[in-house]
């Protein structure tokens, strides 16, 4: 059945570029972040200017021990990544107790992982709770431009197969990963992957690793429809587990960690001050309800709009005026999407948009803002900033557009360790769960977390709130007929 | 396959009262608080002092028209009763809407409904709209009080068949149902129900009756729950509406209904100043998502108790300390209960807090706060106000308990009528679907409103607040694959 | 300097009556408020049915020690009134700190305190404690109709000469006032007075006896501004403590008590929906801020009117758009006066109201809503529960009037014990301040209680809140240029 | 009278030193916010590598028309220096205004004034005013690292003498100013000054020069201390306007912006998730009120400390719980000082804090923290990003000190150009009143610009929001006793 994977799956590929998701680019948006606010962060910091301009897939790199098994950018920088990676434990306690907790009995015993990722501190703490579980694990980026290099050096120093560098081409891409299953003597038994090339690559090119490989992790959305369509084909070859769609993960990654990213995004892009601003949301999901309340918590006046009638009630109950958008156009100063829908704002509401009103999108992609239809010769974009252009109509007036329409909070904030942290343990838990799940528990099926080992990820963040939960007594539990260590939810709850 | 239903069907109902069920002890207590605010809301009222004391079985009443098939209190309070509908009318605009848009199709042409539910103007409304989508309709109370008497003598009035009245005996609230449905020449087949006492009547009376009725419409809880059981038993059969669930209903009763009624029923009982005091809520559900946040703003420093991490990180999040209860029981000005569970706030506690702490319930029953332990020789019961209790400890401690535990804003407020429209326009569309639907769209199961009759529901709504929904082009809807008219979101989504 | 102080001071009353201020008029509508709340809260209550008609004046009464120098309803009622006073005592937790504090010294021994004020339990607090601290009293009150008579019956069997009942006539209300200081053998010292009525009994009948008055303490609008018009005129013959601005008394009344006394004001009388109702405050002072910042945050869309380019501005950096009435009058649902001007909301605005539109006045007196233009023979006007009108238009339209356009949180809500005390205690305070001054201290002018006991009335009601104050260390003052122990802030600082 | 001002002015100045102001430490800490925010927000700007390190004074430099009379860094850099007055000009609408109504009568014809300020795109946009009104203008910067060189160089461009360049030694600094007074044939009779520099340069170097002078505009608490200083002594010889105490200004300098760059300083520098995260905020004065009002509203878990009974009332019934810092050390996550006092956060706090613990300062100077108690021996610093500064204990546990202790939202946000724009409006009408004030209208004396012009700068700022005012009718003017057009509050007003 696996005969010709590679180009059903191209297929799909093609498809998924006709609407890109919100999770897929994200992965590159987070990228293009941290790399942009490095340079802001850290001018003190590690860049090192007699880095040659040699490939390294060109150079021989050993780290102190010996060991040459990986390609990154540069060895001699791994003091300064394993200070980074020092200080993401800090913030990750829930990794870090689940390496002392799953210590003892190494649920990940005789687990090869081989990984498809964003290499970043976050990451790296990942890696090495994994290992301490007992896992050996390969990895390789997910983007091109994210790879933190001095991180890199770090994990090779510290004995992983890394094959990642920040500015990789689309072949050292394939190459990178192709080093991480293509090794003689060693055979991943699971994957874990961000946006789903790792997976392709080995349907692609090694369909017969397959029969060794337990169960697929898998994070973005774009990965995660890839394999529903896998699955719906009946291709998928092994259980995946969405771990996207985790309650905890959306909750963090939707509603709390906007609400202080959109601040974030445009303060740190515009310095718009935000009392008494009239302000427009596309939008009223989870994304949407983030900004507006962080928006009316700062005295914005704020708009909402809407398609669906249950989110527009929600919206005014909680006190915005619902409009359609060109009721409003010409009055706001800001305009914000989070609609997940294509054109949202096209030119002719651009057009009408008053001097200085600032544009950006919170939804996905660069599709919401028709960016495109601002290309033509009458405007004048200007530069002004870094992800601030300014667009200059024939009659002097200006809109200041965002990150070229690409996510705001990705592409001009940080996202928060915590949200990160959430994710990746997350993803830890869903590695020991299909590793160790008895044969039968998993078909060839894309599966969400089991409710109950969501609720685990969310207690292992709460002692970073001091926050002590109440437990069930018996009579309690069994009033409600629920299990004292849950689940205590029905799946579907959000 | 209908042949022993009442034996079973008594024992489902003996295992209820073990767990009473939130909206089913609900529907009891609307009917107290009804009643209560009455006497507060209309000194100039309709109490009609010169009222015999004869039963109204014991009457032989007439409308003007001569039509004798109703039993009620007073015909002659009927002009008060249709003011009173008149009003209610206005806050409805959705089933007058509905009224308009149907009117002509008569959807219910043919349809012959016995419905059990409270009897009031907002029910009047209902029931006429029915009957103007061309519904024939006989009526009785699923509660002894709630009956506003010059209501159900408008409806008589009108020409509904109703049998109800304000204190009826239990013996008269099975003989008013029966009068419903045991008529010579007219069988019903459709049933609406608020807490099964009325499709229990027919499925121990007059099983046959179920032949000829297309389906069954459930509000309550406690009736929901004992659909599901007989469904789960195999003896459900025909097809039943759960409306309780319906995402509309549920965040209008719960997040923002309890967001206005928790400070509401403080105020009326107690005219505690908000400000500054200390508050510990026990529940982060919807219920208590509305309690703090309204306390929140109202400028009270909110504690929370959760057993479900996932809700407990969310108060975490929202700016909430988590505790558990005896951590801060000794300090806090007043305890709220919102868990749905039993013996949250036990003896021990009450003991531990200080002098004059406020303790109440918003979340169901009276099984939250174990009041019974407060029955004891050694505490004097004080009663200060209609539903306020001091409770007095030897050492002069007292503790002020609201509405005996009970629901709070059930007891002490009022539901408001936005949410009552919700309610009842959901009904009517749950009745018109299984009416019209196709043979074969429903079996014999518990079903929840299709998403997209739940999305129309609200939209019905959004013109009360003058909100403008933004609809989809053809390209969006393409673009994100969904009907221009919705559904927009998956069933489960909330 | 005297001799005629009767008749500029009628020229005085006259012109008041011309502008009637804010909390002089707050005086009547607190006493209807009171006793309307009574009949809601206490059905179970002390009305006593076999209550004779006879005027307390006709009646020989004597406390249970034979004491008979005093006049009011019903001695039998004390027992009532004093449990009314116990449970009053222990929200007033500043007021016993000052007995017991102040009680040792004495601080009033010698003090002829004459009173006039609402006689309620609140105000028994404060008689019994300045009795503690060593004054005499004699008291009548300031309203005909706020007299608690329980509590008056309580004071009385305590040995205080009271002189009030609810319902007095005119007449029977300047007796009662003359009764308290037309004594043989008693002269007062001191003054404290409620709406400057006392104060212009004594100037008119007994100018003489200001020989020996140490000075006034006054806590209306009303009574302060008379005496600034005396002092202007030469023809205050004794310091005066204006109670009425001190800063945490405004703050408290205003800010503070209207954030919360809106919500349940308009809830008790209508019960409203807060969420996504669009509502107008005119006028953003203290007033407006609270009723905004609590609406806002129950999910309402607020506008706000000014006059003020600076409130103005607050108003937009706090979020409300900032309007004329006219544009938004045709499409919000409660119009709010809080402006303490006159024809604020005219019969033009009213006649442009929606149908169902409430409106109402937190401002002052019955001014700022044009109520009178309503009196027209082509509109009707119902009752239809206690403070609530609807005044029909001939098309149908209604208008929701509460409290006749009189002060909805006076009349319709009640106010917190809390900001009471905060009162009782500047009187207290003032009356001690006044009595002990050194000779030159306080000349014949009216003066602010100085900032010092200002903030030690604020002091004593932090532990109320649990609330822990930080000192200043030797260096930290000297530092600051400020003595340890205050004051802190300037005179001016709000 | 101004025989030895030299002297009695630098003890003046010696006293400052030991307690530095907040708003004129202020001065300095926006350029340097300035100059670093530059280098975050402009990779594409202005920076011109092939810059020679020749001192501005050693240069020969004329503009375009062949003037010469300025000395700045590089007169090429006008076209972009420009182009940033362009972008200023359409966020300073009040100027703009203020240009377009004065500008027929020239109210400032004749005027000279000689200022010594930032030298910013929004000052740029004051002179160009000053001067469209009439005014001649020669300019000194206040600071030596503020001023953005390619606006000195628009600036010179256009024709005004400004002395002033980015990075001047303390001996340039006097020169630029000296240069701005000391011409022959030109004479001041107007000064607008920050910091109060310039006003000591002319006491000292030119006490004659005061002949002419009409009066001194100061901004800055430092400044406006001095000539409060100077006044009490008697040695004010002309007029002072101090701008930095309008109602105006404060409120938006301390209330509103800081409600908004806590959050945004934080952010920048930490990327700390404020969600669950407890804080202490200590002072609850204008600016901690702000900082409290947005974490609360971001979801943080506010503690307050306070010294001064009212404010603490105030935090209490605002919903914060009142502490002692001591209190909560040990379990909050960040320390934000507001209190104006010196040593608030010592050693003996640092050391109990916990790990990761950030420590900030919005109060003013660097006194609030104990930073000088962290520079000992056992403790490592690491400077991890431009203002974070990691404190290492011992044992391991960090401290992140922002910005040293200075002044967080200066030196890690920016100041919204709102804000400026209200202050060069202010300063921009007091030297409008001082200059043609009548004869005897001001005395050599320190005053608050008049209630009505502070009133007239705020509605010049109102149509920024699209913001109606209402304007009182004839007859409500009459009934307040106020005149219609302001002002309508007394000067005291909060």
């Amino acid at each position: 059945s696996l005969s010709s994977p590679q180009i059903q799956f191209a297929d799909q590929k093609q498809e998924f570029n006709k609407r890109p998701s919100k999770i897929g680019r994200r992965s590159l948006s987070r990228s293009i972040s941290q790399s942009s606010t490095d340079s802001y962060s850290s001018a003190a910091s590690y860049t090192d200017s007699s880095d040659d301009e040699t490939s390294p897939r060109d150079k021989q790199q050993k780290n102190s021990k010996g060991n040459g098994d990986f390609c990154i950018k540069n060895i001699k920088q791994a003091d300064f990544g394993r200070r980074e990676i020092e200080i993401a434990e800090q913030e990750m306690p829930a990794l870090m107790a689940l390496r002392k907790r799953a210590q003892g009995e190494k649920p990940l015993a005789g687990a090869k992982v081989v990984g498809c990722t964003h290499i970043t501190a976050q990451t790296a703490v990942l890696m090495e709770t994994l290992s301490a579980l007992g896992a050996q694990c390969r990895w390789a980026a997910c983007n091109i431009y994210s790879t933190q290099n001095e991180v890199a050096a770090a994990l090779a120093e510290g004995g992983f197969s890394v094959f990642a560098w920040k500015g990789e081409s689309e072949d050292d891409f394939w190459w990178c990963i192709d080093r991480c299953v293509n090794v003689e003597g060693w055979q991943p038994n699971m994957i874990l992957d961000d946006g789903g090339d790792l997976t392709h690559w080995i349907y692609k090119k090694y369909p017969n690793m397959f029969k060794k490989i337990k169960g697929i992790v898998e994070e973005s959305v774009t990965g995660v429809h890839r394999l529903y369509q896998l699955s719906k084909a009946g291709k998928l070859c092994v259980p995946a587990m969405n771990v996207n769609d985790s309650v905890t993960k959306q909750k963090f990654d939707n509603l709390y960690c906007c609400r202080e990213s959109i601040l974030d995004g445009l303060k740190r892009t515009t310095d718009v001050m935000f009392g008494g601003k009239q302000v427009v949301v596309c939008g009223y999901g989870e994304v949407g309800k983030g900004c507006c309340a962080a928006l009316k918590a700062m005295g914005s006046i704020v708009y909402v709009t809407e398609i669906d009638p249950i989110c527009a009630l929600q919206a005014c109950m909680d006190g915005f005026r619902l409009v359609k958008l060109n009721e409003v156009i010409r009055q706001v100063d800001i305009v914000i999407t989070c609609t997940g829908n294509k054109n949202v704002v096209v030119r002719e509401h651009l057009d009408r948009m008053k001097n200085g009103c600032i544009v950006c999108n919170m939804g996905h992609s660069n599709t919401e803002i028709d960016v495109a239809s601002l290309r033509t010769p009458e405007l004048t974009w200007e530069r002004v900033r870094s992800q601030v252009d300014h667009i200059i109509w024939p009659d002097a007036k200006r809109i200041v557009l965002l990150a070229e329409g690409r996510l705001l909070n990705l592409s001009c904030s940080t996202v928060p360790t915590f949200v990160l942290s959430i994710t990746a343990t997350t993803q830890a838990l869903a590695l020991i769960e299909l590793y160790n799940a008895p044969e039968g528990r998993y078909k060839q099926d894309v599966y969400l977390l089991p409710k109950k080992m969501d609720e685990y990820v969310a207690s292992l963040h709460l002692p970073t709130f001091d926050a002590h939960l109440t437990e069930l007594t018996d009579e309690q539990a069994k009033y409600l007929g629920l299990n004292k260590n849950g689940p205590f939810k029905p799946n579907y709850y959000r």
